[in-house]
């Protein structure tokens, strides 16, 4: 059995992109020039126009570029980022073709633990040291519990796809997600919390990880229309 | 603590639909007849309008339609199944929002349990009667240990979203799940295994199971439809 | 030739829908509730659970339901509605299969003619009684001849697809356009200009008299859902 | 007013593109591999394993890279190719944003004009030679016709918006259009028409021209991957 790990953290890791300001703005100058792709570059302007796009929810102008990320996270966050169904691709680890691996979500000592208030108006607080100290320790045995039946499962000659059934949501699983602009940003108005949004969201904070990360990456890549994404309150256009 | 359930079968109900073989071949004459949509009814001639289009694979006309199906099925079923993500809509049993029931999937006594063959043409036999014997109380062990940390977590004041993490891919949950004719023969061609065929298909059993409840709902609300889908080698168009 | 007519509206028609607020509150308790949908009926708390889920952007349970248009309008609406690719499934007249009937667009007597300011701020305004008259009369003889031709080439034996070459964007053309709650309201929220909107929009007059009609048939079918895009800025969730 | 062009051809231009064989492979070894995107690379059996995933109709391994391409076609041409609603973004010159060029489509010498046969079952034959002079005639007057009418109404103060309703559908456009190797080969396979497909197309001469050339582009950066389309019968996975 391989040996079992426990993490607190998600991977992302910017694989590939093909994701410039002025890809935004050459593509919604046809809109207004036309004619041959040499003719609708002015860079000089592009901070103005990608803002009025991003103001007025001109959406199609951000597809025309492509970001592809390499995530590692736990069965949980793959599921909730796989809800996302326009302008994202996937491939993800299966457990049909191969063995999982024994790695494992634990939260962090920061994480808060405790879900205070009613439905729909949640707050999370931290709980106490004792909560986090068996918080941890429950989690990590169930873990091994598990993994340890995985195993014998697969020893015994059963499918991998049967065996994995035992395996919890916790597990880490690793997955290529492609997206563009206009999805990333609606990805990532509704899987962080910022003030100043226009609309507020509730993610889980583990998702909200992953959507972090691909946020810096963004904002490096497309300076200028992450700064019309913040400056416009958040919202996908 | 709740009682804890196994089950092996899946549960899919058709919630509502408004899809018959006439809103194919009406929307289908638009293009060769076009003017008000009382004018292009023509129901005598609907199979042969039908078949062509799903021989020649003009697949719009198959989309004016919805189906809505309540299922529940193992999380690593769901999995697959949210893997589609185009015609298809989703709502599904919230791990944040809700505490997650205690029903298990254990492989039935006809599912084969063991895997033979090397990556890309497997195939899956019987296996043993100690082996279907091992497997099941191994699994129905793991669940009722993962099951218990869940309690405990949430005993210990920890929020269902953390708890959550230790349940594994083989509890139950439960999901509505819209699409249209196309969106669901696109489907039915990937997860279904039939003979004649024109690809062939490696679907995991257990959402084999889901398509053919869905399969049969849809056979009986468009007949026409379903036969040339039957006739064309099970290609969505 | 078929006799010529000029047209100022547009035919929008509710062909069908299965389409009900409960639709919505329905698949949205599986979030909460889960078990089957039997259970996750309670029709008295739907007003405010719709509510909440428009508000804060809860937006896949807006998309189990369908709802079939038909429309006749200008080539040139036609193809700014084609643009939404998400959540909806066109079938038109076809001009490879079909002859097209001589059928125009001439804007009515209150359709503002003239646009005024600077791109990415024009207003329209009404024009002159003598720019109305000219535009009139300069569309029909000009439109009058287009079709000319075009039965010119027909009956030359020249076929249908290359002979549609020379009719005009104004040429009314008849489509099915099948959504659902949400593909709509994201519709509607582009292709209306309303005051109170949270996003200004911008749409041509004549997409929004197409937008106008299917809103209307949508507050009558779903009177608790449209009354909360109403209340939360006409955002589509 | 702008001197009037007439032309036969198409533009289609590679603007940009990320899409190499090793993203297709990659992408699909996570499922088998897992783990970091550096281990996941193998070009040595690229050939292979992209063979197996087109047979097999493995089609998401497919999405993770973008093509962009700046296209100059007839609006009929850009009227058919938007209806491809997934995998693809559009931006296209707008007649309400700017004054439109007189550039027409007229048929090549070697375009067949006539249609022969019954519906469902046309063939195309060249036509004469006094059919072909006829239509090209009439075509370019009608044009010049459409256009002297169009720049009148802009002269007279009309909207540009109103002012196009006039404007044929053979007068070109142009276009941005982002797509990725899968949903190019969708494209593809119902837009030419080719010995040896599983399934026969009938598209329209002139969108098969913008095909062909992107046909072209995807074959030169992607080998592999075109050649598993070939060998597969061109059908998109």
């Amino acid at each position: 059995m391989n040996a079992i790990t426990f993490r607190s953290d998600v991977t992302v890791e910017l694989v590939k992109a093909d994701a410039t300001d002025s890809d935004v703005a050459t593509a919604a100058r046809v809109s207004t020039i036309g004619g041959s792709h040499d003719r609708v570059v002015d860079l000089s302007k592009d901070r103005g126009l990608i803002n009025y796009l991003m103001r007025d929810r001109h959406g199609s102008p951000f597809e025309h570029n492509s970001l592809t990320f390499y995530v590692e996270a736990p069965i949980f966050v793959a599921r909730e980022h796989f809800r996302h169904r326009v302008g994202w691709s996937y491939n993800e680890a299966s457990g049909r073709y191969k063995e999982l691996e024994p790695t494992f979500y634990v939260p962090a000592p920061d994480r808060n633990l405790v879900q205070v208030g009613k439905p729909g108006a949640y707050t999370f607080e931290p709980g106490t040291p004792i909560q986090a100290l068996f918080a941890r320790s429950t989690m990590e045995q169930s873990y091994v519990d598990a993994y340890e039946a995985y195993a014998a499962l697969l020893r015994a000659g059963v499918a991998r796809e049967v065996a994995r059934s035992v395996l919890p949501v916790g597990t880490y699983t690793s997955y290529y997600a492609t997206c563009n602009a206009r999805s990333l940003m609606h990805f990532l108005g509704l899987r962080t919390i910022r003030e100043g949004s226009t609309f507020p969201s509730f993610p889980q904070r583990e998702i909200e990880m992953v959507a972090e990360k691909m946020e810096a990456a963004f904002a490096e890549l497309m300076p200028l229309t992450y700064e019309a994404f913040e400056r416009n309150g958040r919202v996908a256009p």
